[in-house]
């Protein structure tokens, strides 16, 4: 290694996005390729708005120009989006709340979020994360990255609640530094569960110098949103994006809610000027025309229980409910679940045909696709798993 | 402050991209505004560019899946025109380099390597970096937001060089921790000079574990580079943007050219997704059209000189010679240099009449705009300075 690298960075690999690979040589180049190993939105924008957004960028945007650094369109539309859904998902029966621009703040994706509340809270030794494993991998690479250190605790195999006896204790030994942060995504990823009521009330006790981040990716998905005990919880923080239910993936988009001080931190350390001015074009775009992006929901929603539904029939599967875009199962104890080779020649046997699913945590994530892809998920499960 | 947020936080203050503001209440709002206060390009795209953008984004681009978080195909471009700019303005007589895409890597603009750069070397209290003032204000701004010390020298006031002895003495005797890595700007901003021969050679004397980082954001208008040496000095990277001559400031790129190693290292930090398709799309049509874009830069060099002999001519200006897209002036002794309130009284008196520049280091920077801009400016600044 280089000299004037970091000491410790050697260790770290680079995070590889398609761990599967993308078209990798086992795929037959002449068959179309269902993507279902990152929980897209199966659907691109409607050829109208992809219309409005490039008659924008002729006849309105300035490329020479650098974007609004302030985010002030997008921002106030996010706020008010955000109000709307805690109106519509209320999980408890808090007053409704009344977001604006100051508890909003924009990131390239929610990465660039997370970032920014790792550098806000936990440098200079000042603080460790808490994460329940399996969850979202990125809080744990990003915290590496910055020499943060990542305290984990497990989740028990029958319905992945966290172990919050081992979260409690994490909290109260953890030293040097103590624990600054927890993580937790709501539903989780890759195991579609949402936060049970059990875990809320962990999370509701945990002491004000604790800072609690709820990542509600998935939140359209689930139905469900804590965004409306916000205000009684300046030390929680929800994370949104724009790359799940509102089909921008490409565009990297995220959004924090929190208290305005909270918020302000966090302006602080992000980078100036963070959002290309098409990608707030988009978003903004996305908004203004949610009913049309959020019908599809529905759809994705009983296509995701026929799925389900179909998977737990067959004896090698184990399958869980999900809340969320994708559906989570695990191979039954009959076909050795202990062994991972039997799993990833299943992820391969898949990719042959032209399905891509990730194997994670010792199960298969998979994406709940277009109804056609659905289809395919199911018979080339099959077919793989009598082979 | 919240409980759980660093303690050194509170002292820093958030960027503010446009301190003299935008079309702020001081400007009328029936005139246009010349915004020469951030050195961009003049001119937008060409109609022909944006809409060949407009069809890949329409036609090829799935907004709804991620992007390509290996960068294949800007990458590959990148160094192809990172080779023929080494082989144009080459500095020294040094081998035609042969670079690849291992020795690129790209940012959300310049600022995410500047940042993926402190992060990959500094971060753990390992180091502490070098900037001499006046210069660019985002190393620093982005190396406190992560808690490392910056140690700063100053330049003379004849031509802006580097106080050597200074920054020499600072590298001896900085520890805990010690000088990592030194930050120059060839040509620098807000100054305009380039870098001089002494301090080329001192930068190639610096010992191997410290990191050079030569940021050539402005290279297209000096038409000088030092890529070429890169090669010979493993500890050196240029930092380079897309934001300026390529004209594409509003959708944020940047690019590193360094050893593979070292390249491998800021892969590492990066944001796995950290670079939209439209970005990409946008960069890779700019590279590809570049002859159309860099056309414009011929103009720019010759209004420059006119800017800078008429208003050399004003007996209140001290005005510098310009290796960059924008010149540098300060008010004569006569003036009361040493009084800001003078300056602060310019500045917003160019405001009100439609011109944006930027007050900075007890002088003007301003932009090269159009002919049209540039006659305004040289008019607005007479009448100003008369009233």
């Amino acid at each position: 290694m280089l000299p004037f690298i970091r000491s410790d960075l050697a260790q770290l690999t680079a995070y590889t996005p398609h761990p599967g690979g993308e078209s990798g040589e086992a795929v037959k180049s002449d068959i179309a390729i269902d993507r279902l190993d990152t929980n897209e939105c199966p659907f691109d924008l409607p050829t109208e708005l992809k219309e409005k957004l490039s008659w924008t960028f002729q006849q309105v945007m300035e490329s020479n120009r650098y974007p609004d650094g302030g985010h002030t369109a997008l921002k106030q539309a996010i706020a008010d989006y955000v109000n709307e859904s805690a109106n519509l998902y209320a999980q408890s029966q808090a007053i409704a709340p009344n977001f604006t621009s100051s508890n909003i703040s924009v990131g390239n994706g929610s990465d660039e979020l997370i970032r920014s509340i790792l550098i806000a809270t936990c440098l200079r030794g000042e603080g460790s994360i808490l994460v329940a494993n399996p969850t979202f991998s990125m809080y744990g690479i990003l915290a590496e990255t910055l020499g943060i250190p990542v305290v984990k605790v497990s989740r028990n195999e029958t319905n992945f609640a966290i172990d919050l006896a081992a979260a409690q204790n994490a909290i109260e030994q953890t030293q040097n530094p103590p624990i600054r942060v927890v993580f937790v995504v709501h539903p989780n990823s890759p195991t579609a569960n949402p936060l049970t009521a059990k875990e809320l009330d962990w999370l509701r006790n945990l002491p004000e110098q604790i800072l609690v981040v709820i990542d509600e990716a998935y939140f359209e998905f689930s139905q469900t949103t804590i965004v409306g005990e916000l205000p009684q919880h300046p030390n929680w923080i929800v994370l949104r994006t724009f790359s799940k239910a509102f089909r921008l993936a490409a565009h990297r988009v995220g959004y924090a809610v929190a208290h305005p001080k909270l918020i302000a931190a966090l302006e602080k350390v992000r980078l100036p000027y963070n959002l290309p001015s098409f990608t707030q074009a988009a978003a903004l775009v996305a908004l203004k025309h949610r009913q049309i992006l959020l019908a599809s929901i529905g759809q994705i929603l009983s296509d995701r229980e026929e799925l389900i539904n179909s998977l737990a029939q067959h004896p090698a599967l184990k399958v869980w409910p999900s809340a969320a875009n994708f559906i989570y199962l695990r191979l039954t104890k009959t076909e050795d679940n202990s062994t991972p080779d039997k799993l990833k020649v299943l992820v391969q046997q898949l990719k042959a045909q032209g399905t891509l699913v990730r194997h994670i945590s010792g199960g298969l994530r998979i994406t709940v696709g277009s109804t056609d892809e659905n289809q395919r998920t199911l018979q080339r499960l099959a077919a793989a798993l009598h082979s």
